[in-house]
């Protein structure tokens, strides 16, 4: 095991009904923005209970923080916190929100340039404070310091981390999750598999805590993630993925462990140039990756196999073939679809992909940095 | 899944070397109170990487907190504390001295008769900041806010729990473990196993994270628990034994579930009474009670023998028999006898823990509170 420093500050408020304790989580005289995406919290009644547990403070709103959060968008929100004198960030809504909402936390107390901040040229030093209602199991970051967000004017799709915007609370409640669209499930389903997967697919190093949590977190996702599809309504399932999306990625299970975030990256380019969801890229590159690294990652590609896949075979290379292939096949039964043509995106797209992986720096990914542009460039040609 | 509100502040620090980080974790100008045990920080080197990594700092000593720490005792620290304009507490020990220094943080805040805080009849408002450098894995104190004193006079063993005073940081340096005797050793381990059991082994509510963590860290706790005898100076056994301990009682697993510590209240008063260490009690009082309560534990100990002990008879009762004696078995093989008997304790003994049991009010123990007298009592006799 390597050695590690963690801390993660975010309570979580988890369960039916929770919206009502904000009243109690958020500071006395708070002087709140309310930040959301395109307004489904209005159709699913969330806005309302978080509007009615917050009865005596003084609430403003931004609203349209897009799906893959804008740059432009969310500088127009720093500019209203500053001129609104806004004491307390509370994003309602899924990833996209928080982070954008994060990304405006540390831009309203960051003197310089704010694009610094995702280019990680900025010191920073200060946040304003954040809680948030969570209404899409998926990205964890409603407990991490994690954020993401696009500047649509160049296609690039940065990321920042700093302890200074892990949300003070996170309020989950599982019933809010009953109206998201099938597509939405699915793609957090398979965001928060992709997230275990990064930290625990590489290279083994005797760290058994950490192996069998992930394996009980892609376990209950395998199991659980197909049946928020065809049982929506039922409350167990969806807290199961709730709760595991967030262990997902709170940092703790990739505590004193290599990771590798080459999916991440990779996906992350294919998203800024062709718009596709987050976990759609994901689904494509993580399969053409195992298989392009399954020298590197074979230990635990065989662990995988064994543990999650409950796969026996005698013949190594077999069983890691099945593994690969049982991880596409979760992906398309849960509906989104593992390769780059199912998107309509051909061969000739893979030059700019690899062009913006070398652009952004990105020339040595994975656990053990051999991920190199030439690399990258066979997975994305495996992925088509 | 139940609701549930969990936070855990705790920074920890984990990994070979980590005490030199102390002076950047403790704060600067703090007037430290270092507390400690008998004195086998002095031999092992621990108390000299202490001091030296605190150099510049005003350092004042309190030793002498015992196993099972003592209330009078620790009154002692209380007015050295507070007599000497103490700011910092840094308990470097196993988990008698960072519960019995939780117990000073709070003892110092509080006004009235610090006995009240034992008894749960003081509202704690306010304790004095604490961190810790943890030299045995057992009790998960490092990250959590709990606290276990026995007062000798009346042989009463009681706790209290506030989440005032989790330490701000843990240092978990696995060397420091080598020169540990077996005995603690084997007591680390089986304590945190049970740990994992009170929070595990009760009734199923379709909570699979929680479930496959907990059998995680069995898992671990049975592979690497007898590593830690055999092969003492392995690194990584000692490393994924105190990562194991940690999480078997910093809140995680137990979220969301229901919780049984019904073995470790009875336990509590075979230590008052007999002086046996804390974790032989568990080991003698766990086998018993899954026997006694296996109808309302039936799903959960199915599930167990399952998936924690590989057995796949098909006959139920004869299943759950083998996973009361393995589990049994597991305790034998970490040198921790598991009846009465073996510490010298006879069936006439049983009256007198009844009667304690009563003493403190502990009449309705267990997930179901239907562990009423009479059944510790026969929990007690098939401990014998």
């Amino acid at each position: 095991m390597f050695n590690f420093s963690y801390q993660n500050p975010t309570r979580i408020v988890f369960g039916q009904g929770q919206i009502k304790e904000l009243a109690k989580l958020v500071p006395a005289n708070a002087k709140i923005l309310l930040t959301y995406g395109g307004g489904s919290i209005k159709q699913n009644g969330v806005y309302q209970q978080v509007m009615q547990a917050l009865e005596g403070f003084e609430v403003l709103e931004f609203s349209g923080i897009e799906p893959n959060p804008s740059f432009e968008t969310l500088l127009k929100a720093v500019e209203m916190v500053k001129q609104q004198d806004i004491t307390y960030l509370l994003p309602v809504g899924g990833g996209s929100v928080i982070d954008g909402t994060k990304f405006i936390a540390a831009a309203v107390a960051y003197a310089g340039d704010p694009w610094d901040i995702l280019t990680r040229k900025a010191k920073l030093t200060q946040a304003m404070p954040l809680g948030c209602v969570l209404t899409l199991p998926a990205t964890g970051t409603e407990s991490n310091g994690n954020s993401v967000v696009t500047r649509y004017s160049t296609q690039e799709k940065l990321s920042f981390a700093s302890p200074l915007v892990y949300p003070q609370f996170a309020i989950l409640d599982p019933t809010v999750t009953y109206s998201l669209p099938p597509r939405q499930v699915a793609n957090g389903v398979v965001d928060a598999f992709v997230h275990v997967m990064e930290q625990y697919m590489t290279y083994p190093v005797n760290a058994p805590v950490q192996d069998r949590f992930a394996e009980g977190l892609l376990l209950t996702l395998i199991e659980q993630g197909p049946l928020a599809l065809s049982d929506p309504q039922n409350y167990d399932v969806r807290a199961n993925v709730m709760w595991a999306a967030t262990m997902a990625l709170n940092g703790l299970i990739g505590q004193g462990v290599p990771q590798d975030w080459a999916t991440h990256m990779i996906g992350h380019e294919i998203t800024a140039v062709h718009g596709l969801d987050h976990a759609q890229t994901l689904a494509v590159v993580l399969p053409a990756l195992l298989n392009e690294q399954r020298a590197q990652k074979r230990e635990k590609l065989l662990q995988y196999g064994r543990r999650v896949w409950g796969l026996q075979h005698a013949d190594e290379e077999r069983l890691i073939d099945d593994a690969i292939s049982y991880t596409r096949a979760f992906f398309e039964q849960m509906g989104v679809p593992t390769r780059l043509a199912d998107y309509g995106i051909k061969a000739e797209a893979v030059d700019e992909l690899v062009n913006k992986l070398e652009q952004h720096q990105l020339l040595k990914l994975g656990e053990h940095g051999d991920i190199t542009l030439a690399v990258s460039r066979k997975i994305l040609q495996a992925a088509v």
